[in-house]
């Protein structure tokens, strides 16, 4: 490399972190928040990071790039200035513009809004588990297309991801399928906002990550040939790799210098006045030095990237052009008749085994419960170290699951689904947050999904869990009535191409749908119309579909005219015009849903759903115990009218 | 003890291992569904537990009983097998209701529900929490009322609960508390619900738990002796102690021994036939030999706590009974005017001391959050190893945290709080979601509610958030519009007894309520009228409530008649008969909140909400741009007339 540390000078080093540290202390000042001090304190760790990183600036999204996330998202002011320094496209008006609204530069980073950020970040510990994500997604790369994508994976983490648990099971996963390739740099403080990290945190950290199969080494986080030597070692440490680098919170800023008071706050300008002066740095604010902009370039990517490409197969880029299309216009769908019965998490088990067949990138896998979940691919083998099929065991970690399927959708190479109980959807909540709010395209399949689950009781039957779900913004949840609609639930997910959960039921569920396409990307669709004029619609979704057929009939015969609409997703439902849902809402209208279901009021006169928690006892005793039996269903709709 | 372990031959305590393993698989053939292999595997251990446990099966509430925890709570068939046992009050007829409609007996054990049940567990890594929490409040017992409360902790747990990451955020805690009567059972049989757990887990237990400043035993899991001496040997650890037992899942199930087949399915008659003949165990199913009965009574423990009341001083037994009171009718209410400026977050936090000063088993803390929480208690200090303050530090661990509080309530002397960013809830949301079924008493002090929250944009801004607490049953949320409604919230919430949420402004907010305890406890009430009359009504929470009533203004000069509903609490409100509702609902309807909002419409024609998650910019101009603006809101409500 001919801009590697070696050749430069301390002087020139010094200044280079002198530079970044006091543009991010402006942006902050400026802003008037933000946060000065882990900027700070991490500079002398990125000046000898921007000399490792592979990255070209004019090209984010270069395939053979080092992934770099910064997992304390509110290290934006750094990671900002450095997309600058580095040469991607954040201006210096940019940063000027740090947190302000509609700016490039938002509070924490986000990704698709700004050039090379590969993930949003700021809730504590998901960059740890995106990284990890990331580090799956490239040894698969590897075993698909070569090594080419042997590149590194760089995190940078602070106290407060460590101390997440997401954190822990994430790292437990990657020491277990020795994932060397990823480099994991904690900015060790020792301050977090109540004050020193000893309040609350005592634990050996390299003891930790040593007992779950990580290389662990030291470096004296503002010596930069220390910080350097552990860089190369991790290179080659044959196992994922943590380096503990000794830092101190706002280095360099005066009299504040290992205050927690740098954490969440601007400086002041007096302090950074005095901080600026000991430095001997008279400059005015946001000044970078020609010198120090050309010593930051990472105009070297270019080129790099260009003999990367020019080194690939044209077989590699036949498989890489199949990965990134992402088509599934071609997958051969199992086929449910009218009358079959079939538990929707089987169907939903023979569908991702049809997608996979169609799509390669297409992978997953269940926190434990595959053989619940139906979420195995067969003929696709098992992802453990040194073994690459397409069948993740995530082990029982539902949030590290949730958090290391958004690092595989925005490696960008791949399509993957995770799985658990729909009770434990609160286990992974915080990812699932980011998959809709980052808008890529991550997969949950949620089985289990009401108090049909049964005898396991009350701590294993969802009941808020689609009102939760369906307040997320761009974010899909699917419950299908049975195995039909949920083909066809799949086809307009994957056309969306938007994260979506499936939720899915663990008892047998009779195929009565046969409804076309259009109709299901509705949201919801006429399932059933009486002859006679309709006095009343049933709403309803998934297991309490066939019930409210079965309700239709008994007030059929008492001369009521009914229809039963099905609502296959919530969410596109709301979307639809008025003039369509008019033809749904005749009547007066009955929500049934085994849920908690208040959103359901939005279309509804009056909601059956569920006021209390579950119980334990068969499936069958429980939907009629909660009033879904069709007799109770009539009745309410009858007391309705 | 008269009972102990030593004084009886290994064929008695094999015959009780018998009797307790097939008492066990009985229950779940009977039911046709649970878990034989965890309760097979862990009947030896349980057994020499069975000589350890100090507890009064007359009095399960006994104040200086030992606390036990079975954090596998598909464990269940075990728990109930030894209550039944031990003498508490579950008959062998509830045992034969395993897991049936209305039984004592329910699929995972339930808290209130069944004597001798302290937590209700199943979903995985809360028991080891909940654990700690006792742990906790143990040591404050002790710091308050003397040695009487120098009980044990015992928590059995398995692989799924280490994999959890609130094992190990709760783990770290307890470690760096040194909380030296906590001991934790590991049930290692190698297996998990996809298979062998080299599948995902092979990090170093021993290692991970020394690295969190645990001692660290290991016991051959059905060799009485040796386990025997492990739970002695931790007695006197000094440290919070894992004890790994090494087992074998489903213990004697014939050819199904170490098999994952008999970890979630009934064994099958043949199969239990044939272990039973092994055995040499001829017996009808649910057959409990005379003398194996007398070995396992726990009846001593009548006697223990006779002897320990009898030693407690009346100052002790005063205490005791101020503890236990719960009074709160004396708190003395900081008082906010009208026309004030404060946060709802600096509000509560003199609230919150206020309460403190008048219980004094009032005790919390935040996830590292305490300067921005408000959460600190003055005066009170803090508790770290070795010193008993009521101030909890919980590290940036949200999830250990709302799972400790559940401990340190369900304890039964303090209560609890806990207190993150409200965004952050999500990664609690799996202990809030067991306050709530548990109908325990934890306060959930969630600031920075909305996108007031500001500058730190999208990941840091609520949205979905209000939906998803308000669906959980039997959960109260509340968000005042001001200091004085703040107060006014806590008398209610405290008088009601239930676990709940404060949602809490980062932001000021001015006081502009002069509620009456009676409308707040209403959950929404009329807090302003025009004297013309009204056409049309305006709900509203939290921070947009004062826009609300600007609004009315503005509307007003147009010669229509407005009103403002606050709604403080709208699970309150959905409780309230139609004739009240009919006050607040005159004229259209629309609701106004800074949230996603879709229950709203159980109340309203229109919703002003979040229809996408929020940005980084100043508060202010948020509010502006998605629409909390007066003029905005006057304007939306113009278009419903």
């Amino acid at each position: 490399m001919d801009l590697s540390l070696s050749l430069k000078d301390k002087t020139t080093l010094e200044k280079m972190a002198t530079s970044l540290r006091f543009l991010c202390a402006d942006m902050v000042q400026e802003a008037n928040s933000g946060h000065p001090g882990v900027a700070m304190g991490l500079a002398d760790v990125a000046v000898v990071l921007s000399h490792h990183v592979r990255l070209n600036p004019t090209n984010p999204k270069w395939l053979g790039r080092d992934r770099l996330v910064f997992s304390g998202g509110h290290a934006s002011a750094l990671v900002y200035a450095l997309l600058h320094l580095w040469g991607f496209n954040v201006s210096l008006e940019d940063l000027k513009a740090f947190r302000q609204l509609h700016s490039l530069t938002p509070g924490h980073p986000e990704y698709k809004h700004t050039a090379g950020i590969e993930v949003t970040t700021g809730p504590l510990g998901q960059g740890f588990a995106n990284a990890v994500g990331f580090a799956i997604a490239g040894k698969m790369a590897q075993d698909m297309l070569g090594n080419a994508f042997s590149h590194k994976v760089y995190c940078l983490c602070g106290d407060g991801d460590l101390q997440e648990g997401i954190s822990y099971e994430s790292a437990s996963l990657a020491g277990h399928l020795g994932l060397a390739d990823l480099i994991v740099i904690y900015d060790s403080n020792a301050i977090t906002i109540e004050g020193d990290t000893n309040l609350a945190f005592s634990e050996n950290v390299r003891l930790r990550f040593e007992a779950q199969g990580w290389a662990v080494l030291e470096c004296k986080g503002h010596d930069f040939l220390d910080i350097d030597q552990a860089l190369n070692q991790a290179q080659v440490s044959g196992k994922p790799t943590l380096i503990i680098a000794h830092t101190t919170i706002g280095k360099g800023a005066s009299e504040l210098e290992g205050s927690a008071k740098t954490h969440g706050a601007p400086l002041g300008a007096e302090v950074l006045k005095r901080a600026k002066e000991a430095a001997k740095w008279a400059h005015p604010p946001f000044y970078i030095p020609e010198e120090i902009k050309l010593h930051f370039s990472l105009q070297r990517g270019e080129a790099e990237e260009k003999l990367w490409t020019q080194a690939l197969s044209q077989k590699t880029k036949e498989q890489i052009a199949h990965l990134q299309a992402k088509d599934f216009s071609k997958v051969a769908y199992p086929v449910f008749e009218l009358g079959q019965k079939c538990a929707t998490r089987a169907s939903n088990g023979a569908i991702l085994n049809a997608i996979a067949q169609s799509y390669l990138g297409f992978v997953g896998g269940s926190a434990d419960l595959a053989p619940s979940n139906n979420t195995r691919l067969k003929e696709r083998g098992d992802f453990l170290k040194g073994v690459c099929g397409r069948n993740l065991h995530f082990g029982i970690r539902e949030h590290a699951m949730g958090a290391i399927c958004n690092g595989i959708s925005n490696y960008g190479l791949f399509v993957p689904f995770c799985a658990t109980f729909f009770v434990f959807s609160d286990y992974l909540a915080p990812a699932l947050r980011l998959s809709a709010l980052m808008q890529n395209q991550v997969y949950y399949v949620f089985t289990h999904d009401s108090i049909g689950v049964g005898e396991d009781g009350a701590t294993h039957q969802p009941i808020e869990h689609l009102s939760h779900l369906r307040a997320v913004p761009h974010f899909e949840v699917y419950r299908p009535m049975d195995a039909h609609e949920n083909v066809l639930c799949w086809q307009v997910a994957l056309k969306r191409g938007k994260s979506a959960a499936f939720v899915l039921s663990r008892q047998d569920l009779e195929v009565a749908s046969c409804a076309r396409l259009e109709q299901v990307q509705r949201g919801g669709y006429v399932l059933y119309k009486s002859t006679k004029e309709v006095q009343i619609s049933l709403l309803s979704s998934g297991s309490e579909v066939v019930p409210c057929l079965k309700a239709a009939s008994l007030l059929e015969e008492e001369n009521i005219g009914v229809q039963v609409v099905s609502v296959p997703c919530f969410d596109l439902l709301l979307q639809q015009e008025q003039e369509y849902l008019n033809t749904l809402l005749v009547g007066v209208v009955l929500a049934v849903e085994a849920s908690r279901g208040l959103e359901w009021f939005k279309f509804a006169d009056e909601v059956l759903g569920m006021q209390s928690f579950g119980k334990s006892g068969k499936g069958a005793d429980l939907f009629t115990y909660f009033g879904f039996s069709p007799e109770n269903i009539a009745s309410r709709a009858r007391a309705l009218l």
